[in-house]
């Protein structure tokens, strides 16, 4: 990837508003710009736009290489995933990398608190229940993202969010800025996109980005992320993502840096690094048959969850806009009238004119509650569909994979016919695609497993929270009831 | 009021639309039309509209007398309290009634299963707390109206409903249909209207009149209506409620209903059979600020009474519209993941499908339940607010008869002055003032302990139920929650 700093020229990623007095630079989505001085740092590079005018841009706005990055991104909304596939001359590299041994067997190990070794050569077992699943490490990885801090570079003239990310192996805190996130998210899309689904960074944002609301926002998104990288045996294996999390020094991570970046097992290639022990070759209408179940499984549960979160969101503009407004005027009208009693002037009216004040108390209280309530049990559920949207928004490309290299193999006997490949090629192509489906269902089982957790937990959470909510509800009705008296 | 069927025009009270078929004739409220047979029976008579065309009529639906009935009811309009009520000559009819002793006193206790006499002369005590109250009797009188019966006259052409009214004193019940209630509330208007507010029916209504669901609700508002006119001791023990209560037979009734239509202690001369025993006269300037204390409070609480009919109407809409709707949704987004996940293929899925199943159900249960909620306590909280309401209308009117009277006193000066009325005639003009003040003190204090009670017991039901609602739905969430598990 050291050719994307060659061009001068760039494409805006994001809309980006410049901060007034801070000679920055607002530049549009898509927009094209020159680049007048890569070298000023901080994240930051120098740019001039079409009408002239020069300022600074965050460099991760902003798009300066083609090649294989730009295709994976492209590739997302590729129609014919099939075409691509083949001009990129699959089976070529798949064999390069296979005879060489490529970047996932060199330099393994060479440092870190960790042992970074893991990432090449990522193994399956028989899953007896449920067919191929990966090799799971004995040890569950996780870490903790947390003490969001302000940082600064250039004398102070540029500001960024330093989160710390502590592995819960070595209980070593290191820093990582979001732009660091994000790099790692890259290199693991270029890396495992093709077998892995790798969901989407928490959106980036710029204006609000130093609000504690987001900042706290953006931190248990990124949390969420890591965990669920943690979580996935040949991820959280890699050399990148062990790097990532335990680099000893600054020196050390811009060293694994440069390396994961020069990585070149990469895209499909990531296949010839996965041995399905033991297991026989599939059958090509097996192959099929679990690449077609997987699609609309996918397909499915991506409607059910979208669904489900147009539904939830429906919810929380009700609880904390409508809803709690209604409540609160219940209890103004309940107070209202107590006021309007006590202007009575009649004898033996403060039992009532009290009762129903704290009634009317109780329904304000309530407004409140009702407002509160989806921060408390609604935002989690959200949030974990969230991921899964995400996820689940991964699939069709790594199904297109396969389906690509399925039909490749079923174009296979004439391809022998005509002479373009020989027989042993075609026998490796099956063997090939045979292994991507073993991956592919272990990639599900991996899938599947996670998603049983996660829903099982988020459900329980939620309905917890709900029990909670609707028991107090009902607790602060009885003492508001209790204060009313039948003579 | 018999002069009531002398005329053979009519005014048009309220729309009624013909049911096809049936002989009848469409009529708009405000129309004139002219009455072709007024001995068709069954409630209806036989009219003709400008444009000649002749069929039956509600009776209840037409007004054809003028007169003091009349001059109520637009009374309720009236911009000039004052000057309507001297233009009726008041002191005279006043006077006439004093020295005759009226109807009130003559004819006492005739028939009927209990005494009818206690109507005339009725009498108030000092209250310690309070001030002037009503004499109440030692037993609360109270009735049942219930089950609702399709009565049928004019060979089965014509239908009505009949309920059964049973006085808790006798225990005897009795028959009547909507047009009696209404015939008895015009009385009570005539007789007691300038002292004590006589709130409205419920709502007249000719469509859908035998459907069940209103019938029930008019069953329910009359069963209200009667409670609170049993409970007022003077309108409780006048001999025209009485005889309502419990006429013996057909003939007692009719005997009973000519004699009470030739009541002619009606309007203010319902003054002169209220005797404050052993009170003094009241200054002037004290009946003022009574009056004005009374005029403050009833518009205050009809503002807060109107101000939660709206809020509660709004509460009452979204929770049976779109709140229930909202909870389905959710429901059905929980089974549809549910179903999703049962696709999957994959093992050991059971446990999750059949607790998001069981928690989509349990919100589909949450959305009924919130959506017949309303009937179970908002609607008691929304009758009683609504009684009120009407009760409240009422009082302008009372209040105002008083404000005219204190009026003509303050006047009373310069009557003497121009020889229009003499000293001794002033002396008895302040001494009724005085008696007006006490019974609208009276009235006052006999409205602010029921609705001490009202509201009390109102808010108990509304807030016991609520409780439970809430209490139901928590049970409901914990039994769904008990069935996920963290594995």
């Amino acid at each position: 990837m050291n050719s994307c700093l060659v061009s001068t020229q760039a494409q805006v990623l994001y809309d980006f508003t410049a901060e007034p007095g801070n000679n920055e630079l607002s530049v549009r989505e898509g927009e094209t710009i020159t680049l007048t001085n890569q070298n000023v740092g901080g994240g930051w590079i120098e740019a001039k736009n079409s009408r002239g005018e020069v300022g600074l841009v965050p460099e991760d706005y902003i798009e300066v290489c083609s090649g294989f990055r730009k295709w994976l991104l492209q590739r997302r909304h590729a129609v014919c995933v099939y075409s691509t596939f083949q001009k990129l001359g699959w089976d070529e590299e798949w064999d390069d990398v296979k005879s060489s041994g490529g970047y996932a067997e060199s330099e393994a190990g060479e440092g870190g608190a960790i042992n970074r070794g893991g990432a090449h050569g990522s193994s399956m077992k028989i899953g007896g229940e449920v067919g191929p699943v990966w090799a799971y490490p004995d040890y569950q990885l996780d870490c903790v993202v947390a003490d969001p801090k302000k940082g600064s570079k250039m004398y102070g003239l540029k500001s960024y969010i330093e989160y710390q990310v502590t592995p819960t192996t070595t209980n070593k805190p290191v820093n990582h800025r979001y732009k660091h996130f994000d790099w790692l998210y890259e290199r693991l899309l270029d890396k495992f996109g093709s077998a892995i689904p790798i969901p989407c960074l928490p959106d980036k944002q710029v204006t609000g980005r130093f609000e504690e609301e987001f900042i706290k926002m953006r931190m248990e998104r990124l949390q969420g992320w890591m965990s669920r990288m943690c979580r996935h045996p040949v991820i959280s294996s890699s050399e990148v993502f062990q790097l990532f999390l335990s680099y000893k020094d600054e020196k050390d991570w811009k060293t694994g840096k440069r390396k994961a970046e020069k990585d070149e097992t990469v895209g499909v290639m990531i296949f010839s690094t996965i041995e399905p022990e033991g297991l026989p070759d599939l059958d090509l209408t097996e192959v099929e048959q679990k690449c077609e179940q997987f699609n609309r499984f996918t397909r499915a549960m991506d409607d059910g969850v979208k669904d489900l979160l147009t539904v939830g969101n429906e919810h929380w503009k009700r609880c904390t806009g409508p809803l709690p407004k209604e409540y609160q005027r219940i209890g103004k009208a309940f107070q209202n009238l107590s006021s309007v009693f006590t202007s009575s002037g009649y004898e033996g009216e403060a039992a009532l004119t009290d009762a129903l004040t704290a009634a009317g108390k109780t329904y304000e209280d309530i407004a409140q509650m009702v407002a509160e309530q989806p921060k408390k049990d609604l935002h989690f559920l959200m949030e974990t569909n969230n991921e899964y949207k995400g996820l689940l928004g991964c699939f069709p490309d790594t199904i297109g994979v396969h389906k690509a290299a399925i039909e490749k193999v079923k174009e296979g006997d004439k391809l022998v016919a005509t002479g373009k490949i020989t027989t042993s090629e075609k026998t490796a192509m099956s063997k090939r695609a045979s292994t991507m489906s073993y991956a592919l269902q272990a990639e599900m089982n991996h899938f599947h497993s996670n998603r049983i957790y996660d829903y099982n937990r988020v459900m329980q959470q939620y309905l917890e929270q709900q029990v909670k909510f609707y028991e107090m509800i009902a607790e602060k009705l009885r003492n508001a009831h209790s204060q009313f008296t039948t003579m």
